[in-house]
């Protein structure tokens, strides 16, 4: 993801979507995740690999975990972090994206985590501004850092990603979460399933290299991993929007499902949860959950990814 | 309020409340926030002390006096210290309160500062968490910080608080300011008076070790100092809001009634300050007031109170 | 600028206005800000010249760009920063714009910058404190760091500010950046030349020293700088808010008439723009444009501006 043809720029490197990672690529973020997981979690948790860079958090979306992690990654590695709270900015004095892409882009900094509600347009500003862009979600097309903290979160309880059985429940229609998910696991070797009502899956869902069920009892059956999706009641437009005691009787987690998977299968969410909806609370709280360790593991994957990206600008041919 | 059952954990210390606190915590902090003003209003701000910590300011109600106060305490100590505006957050997408607590939790901080609009909210939250938590404010029960910066602010003035007659006037039903005021000054050996409409006075004020009194002019006679409260009109429900031209004739403090208390008796208010309801603008801006110096004094409390709880966790035996 | 009367404080500078800046003082700033440019562009952004100091971003209008600009200049100086979102605090709650400062001035910054919707508001404010203010536009008085950032911009470019020709377009009736140009341009030197429809012309504009022009071909005729202004229809009040499309025609800066100005004529806008209502796409995004460079510079200019206060502050008989 350098980007060598730009003149009189040094590569650079984006994060804009699992799609984009070769295989190196995405070893590489693991590892250093991992690595940066016993920084994150000490007692002294200031770095100074990003002392003097500027990070700018540009939210065209609210987010407090996303958002909140990325902050806490930044400072963490000493770099200057600026939020950018858009709902009250110039965009809504009807600047475009662009514009807005090139102001900040002008004030210097060294990288923009941004999330925007239209698919592909984290890649398109990409193109514009001269420094590092992480996608921290880009409508219903990619989430690559959640997809790497669930692979990275997976990997320390397992040992491994390869030849697990990773099934994905729930709303995969609206779902930037299931989309990288599927990318990374895929890339990874795991063997990937899906669950969903038929109005919630995507056209063409099974040339992504998934098995899809139409029943959780079917889809868990020997699952080493138990991802549930986030019903996104708040995308759906139109007539279908599911009944939420029906979604949780059919399509929610509760015991009696998840003894269809392995015993010592992990349940994940990335959360914030409807529980009742799409879990129940005994589950979320239960001894499988590892709901929280997905967000530890966030902010490890956030310094690993932003210091990738400036070690390897840093030895291009100058800025 | 160290947290030694907690299994797995050194013990971390709380600031639920002024309730909580022993009197040598309470003699240890007004000594640290004594010793911190210095520090608060000197040219060079910055220590070291909490470098490599991160505070999280947690505010389910907006503030800008308090929220601004732990901000300015935690960088001149050197924390990373992030705002969650919990208004734009998943809280909105029906997350709870727990949740977004064990979220923030998995971020590893080390303090946690919150407000919020129910009493005992934060308690129960610091019983979820593994990082230290300071009350900045739940429902109408407790806000230990100003009671903290009150009592300091007028240590520094009359030399001591023991044997002084406060007298607290206003709104104290909705008062959580009341409430840890009354607390601490019993507790440092005052004279505590309360006066308010019986509208405005909680059942069983008379327990909590005060003298009550229906009109100023009595509560004022001889005073040392004289608290006024904010007429909380935002949280009045139902029948009983005062007009203020009422309110400021019978309650407001203005020059005639002040001259009931002693002619260097102190006034204060802990903001913000409706003026010509509760107080008149000469009073608040005249000789005797110390209104700006409790702002000033509310940096430096709160400077202590995370260096204490922060020295207390690394006595512990390891995080 | 200096404050040497106020009893017990050290002389401090404050930046309200052009008008109040000495020839040798816009000099001595657009020195400093010509030096900071190399370091708000390098690799290493951090100084320390603000270490230990305090910085209270106090925006009663919402910015997105200045706001952001101001707050990453201070953070590469490094400063402690704290934006203040006037919007959710106890301004709402009926305190005092005078309450809030005094508030916000006992917690002991060194350097308030603040936005008002009010001319005056600000140097009212710098009245009652005791630190450093910048005036970061008060209603259409004054937004001088925008002003010397454009001289800055327009010095770099061409070497010199005096003896320019520069064309200021458009909404000059509620435009502070008009006024502040016109009065930095006009002391270094330049030969200043408004273009507006008349409705959108102050009365006594001519007493300014500038050249009055109803229309585009005229006033660009033989132009070096052109500096287009934002539509403010937000500001409009009343009956005359003119089409956008019969503004375009005749005072929006599209290729036709920016062949008037000189073949190398710089084209400026302070942002954010509105395409296609006062500048056409091609012209923004053309190679004549500097606008990007203007952000650019708004960094440096803030940089300097802060340095410069505290520089002379520091070397008063003590604080």
């Amino acid at each position: 993801m350098t980007d060598p043809a730009r003149p009189g720029t040094a590569p650079r490197r984006h994060l804009l979507g699992i799609a984009g990672l070769s295989l190196p690529d995405i070893h590489e973020l693991m590892d250093r995740a991992d690595a940066a997981v016993s920084v994150s979690l000490g007692l002294d948790k200031k770095k100074t690999a990003l002392r003097g860079r500027t990070q700018i958090n540009l939210f065209f979306e609210a987010s407090t975990r996303t958002q909140a992690s990325f902050e806490l990654a930044g400072k963490r590695l000493g770099a200057d972090v600026m939020n950018m709270s858009v709902a009250n900015s110039s965009v809504k004095k009807g600047e475009t994206l662009i514009d807005t892409a090139m102001t900040l882009n002008a004030m210097r900094p060294d990288i923009l985590v941004v999330r925007h509600h239209a698919a592909g347009a984290v890649a398109l500003l990409a193109q514009k501004v001269a420094c590092s862009v992480v996608n921290a979600g880009d409508g219903a097309h990619e989430h690559p850092t959640q997809a790497l903290l669930d692979a990275l979160t997976i990997r320390r309880r397992k040992g491994r990603v390869a030849r697990l059985v990773v099934t994905i429940c729930g709303d995969v229609l609206h779902s930037r979460v299931a989309r990288s998910n599927i990318l990374l696991l895929n890339a990874l070797g795991a063997e990937v399933r899906v669950v969903a009502p038929s109005t919630l899956l995507p056209s063409g869902i099974e040339n992504m290299g998934v098995r899809v069920f139409r029943h959780m009892e079917d889809g868990l059956s020997g699952a080493d991993v138990v991802m549930m999706l986030r019903l996104q009641r708040e995308r759906m437009q139109g007539s279908f929007v599911p009944s939420v005691r029906e979604y949780f009787r059919f399509f929610g987690l509760d015991a009696q499902k998840l003894a269809r998977a392995k015993t010592d299968a992990l349940v994940m969410h990335p959360g914030p949860m409807n529980r009742g909806v799409e879990i129940a609370s005994e589950i979320a709280d239960g001894p499988q959950s590892v709901i929280e360790e997905q967000v530890e593991m966030g902010v490890a994957v956030r310094m690993a990814v932003m210091e990738w990206m400036m070690d390897t600008n840093a030895a291009g041919p100058g800025r």
